[in-house]
């Protein structure tokens, strides 16, 4: 094995990229699941190959947070916990805007984590996982409130976030 | 095989859903990984199994599709082929904006496309085929030149749009 992170400006002046040998990935979801795919075999498997249905569901939820979930949490995160590190005040308007927005998310988690522990079924997936960085800071704000004021999204957060792997991760993210 | 599309109003209020006997999937991209995935010993192997490398890098382009080129292209098809079909004038000043936006985008697809017939690679894949309705359109207003002002975004569309199965789906494409 040999790769990395690092933090690279080409082709869309993103970050990360992932270097592995003579391959460079960028796009974070696509670094999730290729990593995800190459280590099927050690720990959690988190796209549940084999089972064609699962990774379906798996998919799906990849796809809520992508679509969904993420163009709705990322402003508030960014508004509350970026721009303050630059010196300058978060765009009220901005969050109260997203907050709306997010509610209406999460109201469909909500329903959707009454039927199963997790969001792809009863079992830990990368959909979850890629739900870790933006909810992880969001936790350190007020909005808090929005994740615990619904019992089974608060449910799945606890049960996420207390994992082993995760805590482990947590310590190195220092932005808020 | 029993499965087919339809409209459907749930979770997120958006389409398509498909359904594949007990399987329900939405979100566009989900459900065309997971079609892709079922048939891959028939036609087209769209996400290239069994070469890891190859599934990641059309994995990446899926992501470039999904966070990059639909965020730009999607409100300048909408505002010039959606919003007429209500009766209403577009939005110039949206229109303008997201060109702006989908320029810097096809540059970076300019520089790809001159090193690779296709987006992940020198094959066909599904990183290409997601690109299919919105591009579709798009060309169908006087923006087209968008894309056949770049040489190689030019041959590589006329290279996806000459298939034939891109040309019986379009068939049925009549909303411009």
């Amino acid at each position: 094995m040999n790769w990395y992170l690092l933090i690279w400006v080409k082709p869309f002046g993103q970050i990360p990229v992932l270097e592995d040998d003579d391959l460079t990935l960028f796009e974070s979801r696509a670094i999730t699941s290729y990593v995800s795919y190459k280590y099927k075999d050690q720990g959690t498997d988190l796209l549940r190959i084999g089972n064609v249905k699962e990774t379906a569901l798996v998919g799906v939820w990849i796809e809520v947070e992508s679509q969904q979930y993420n163009p709705a949490i990322l402003p508030i995160v960014y508004q509350l916990v970026i721009v303050p590190m630059y010196g300058q005040s978060p765009d009220l308007a901005i969050v109260e805007a997203h907050v709306e927005k997010f509610n209406k998310v999460l109201d469909v988690y909500e329903a959707r984590l009454g039927h199963s522990k997790y969001l792809a079924g009863d079992f830990f997936s990368l959909a979850d996982l890629n739900h870790f960085p933006f909810t992880y800071y969001l936790m350190k704000t007020q909005y808090a409130s929005l994740i615990n004021s619904r019992p089974h999204v608060k449910a799945w957060w606890e049960a996420v976030s207390s994992r082993p792997a995760f805590k482990k991760v947590a310590e190195n993210m220092t932005l808020a």
